[in-house]
């Protein structure tokens, strides 16, 4: 994958000069690529899809179920628990804001949402399909989503490329703006405490925004390598080094522990942190962090105000209409 | 539980003569009982709760995971998923309507909405709570419950009294009015085509609606012995009888078998069929009662007037406001 590698090292080399953009509030919308442009049709279908257990071998996951819509875009879990109550190795990423980056997957192996929605569905511990053809084969069959489908994509036919456009349509409208942060970086200079302003300045200081840069604190879809400074006792206790993020799928030594940087957007509602879900609280995270990636030993009083502002990240979700989903008369599940 | 026995005896005895309830229309409200009167503030919290995967030991599974409030308000599956991919022997029965049963659980049980809601909550293989005890330690330490709770609750303390009176008031609002028959039966009588009337006409003319009578289409509560008719070949087929339904909780012969009448409202929608879900289609599932309860062979016709009749019991379903759940910061299942 070498354009993925191409990617992460521009952002990485680039990483220090996207500071500026850090005061970016967050859009209100979020940009579609030429080739699935956002329509309300799209939005409508993709959200029921989203929120389907049919797309599950079992009729029990859907992309809701480990990724909250209800709550904060993920399950709160260490893993997520796909079909029959299995478990996977990494921590579910929060769908909200995902549509600020430009890579997706803890390893960023997916260059699109689109690329990303057709994942799960067919992972064995995830949904469990079998094929995105057993997948097509089953909205085929339900009347409701024959007619969305239509509506949705006039001249297509059901298809991975089909379904996985409407989701990754109906994601770009999952936003959170309106933070604390966001009313500040607009101008009302009231909407941080002091203790909050003291965290976010403190974590230009000591380099978090280097990486976590722009409007979803996210470095935009950059990589970096987790963790680079190694620290035997954390090992340890975290076992962060196990999974080799991108280098999983690329293979390449020089990918080895690179991750894609994740927002800081809702930060506050999605423990556990870090790619394996091993640490459980945001003071922790914030200590881990600046040990090993930045080589900083905060004092308790500067990890207690970067966790205010992180909290101050916090933004509106907008209320959501549960989808009415197309029914299947005589659908089974085993 | 003697009472329950009373109940499902007097309305036995008094099912013949309920048939012309049969022919009322869905109600828009349902009433509550006099300890727990319907309010806002409670059918809020108990949208929250009935949404929410916290009250799950590994937090996945909510009340909604086998009762989908975006489709039919079960799980299309012959018995549902819970906790770690475990499956029980009973089928989810629909929440939608509910409300409109004097009893719930397929053997009848529980005596009212609130009763029910308190089963799944703490039993290991569906939501695998240790204790309620623990599900109010969880609900406490949730800010946004604490100031719900106050809200519906404003003399009262979180406890399973108050979170079951939550989620029944919530479920009494999931009413599903304005299926063809529901117009039929306030006075259009060109709602429900030839074929319909046919069916509805022969469904009387059996016997099913001496059970599934009253607007609900289920005895309101009434309990009956499933099946009447033994017959090996089905027996064999769907092994009915493996399950001895109010037998398994009171241990009395004479509950041997006794089952909850089930609501035929939306039952087009909530396939496969009876308390194993072992029947796969609605056409077998009326043939199938006709041989066991009602000695009765059909005609292809017939099955297919009644299965066009039943798809006329498909209401109106209102459209939900998916919940905001109160976050947990911090919080981490496992």
């Amino acid at each position: 994958m070498p354009q993925i590698r191409t990617v992460a090292s521009a952002i990485i080399l680039a990483g220090a000069t996207t500071l500026a953009s850090a005061w970016d509030a967050l859009p209100n919308k979020a940009p579609a690529p030429a080739n699935n442009p956002t329509t309300a049709a799209k939005i409508e279908l993709g959200r029921s899809l989203f929120h389907d257990p049919r797309l599950s071998s079992t009729g029990t996951v859907s992309c809701a179920s480990c990724h909250n819509t209800m709550a904060g875009g993920e399950d709160n879990r260490p893993n997520s628990m796909g079909v029959h109550g299995q478990t996977g190795g990494r921590s579910a990423p929060t769908v909200w804001n995902s549509a600020f980056s430009k890579v997706q997957f803890w390893d960023g192996r997916a260059a699109s949402l689109e690329a990303q929605a057709a994942g799960p569905v067919t992972n064995p511990i995830e949904m469990g399909m079998k094929s995105w053809g057993d997948v097509v084969i089953r909205l085929e069959a339900i009347e409701g989503y024959r007619t969305a489908f239509k509506e949705a994509f006039p001249d297509e036919a059901i298809s991975e490329d089909t379904a996985t456009k409407a989701i990754a349509a109906y994601e770009r409208t999952l936003i959170t703006p309106n933070s604390a942060y966001d009313k500040y970086a607009k101008g009302n200079k009231s909407a941080l405490t002091a203790q909050e302003v003291r965290g976010l300045k403190k974590m230009a200081e000591i380099g978090c925004l280097s990486c976590h840069s722009g409007a979803a604190f996210n470095g935009n879809g950059a990589f970096r390598e987790f963790p680079t400074i190694f620290n035997s006792y954390l090992e340890k206790q975290y076992q962060f080094s196990n999974d080799k993020g991108l280098f999983e799928v690329t293979n390449k030594q020089e990918d080895a522990h690179f991750f894609k940087i994740p927002t800081l957007r809702n930060i506050a509602l999605t423990a556990p942190y870090f790619h394996n879900g091993s640490v459980k609280t945001l003071e922790k995270a914030v200590k881990v962090m600046a040990t090993v990636q930045l080589g900083k030993k905060l004092s308790k009083s500067e990890v207690e105000d970067i966790v205010a502002f992180l909290n101050a990240l916090t933004g509106e979700f907008p209320e959501q209409v549960l989808p009415s989903l197309p029914a299947t008369p005589g659908n089974t599940f085993n």
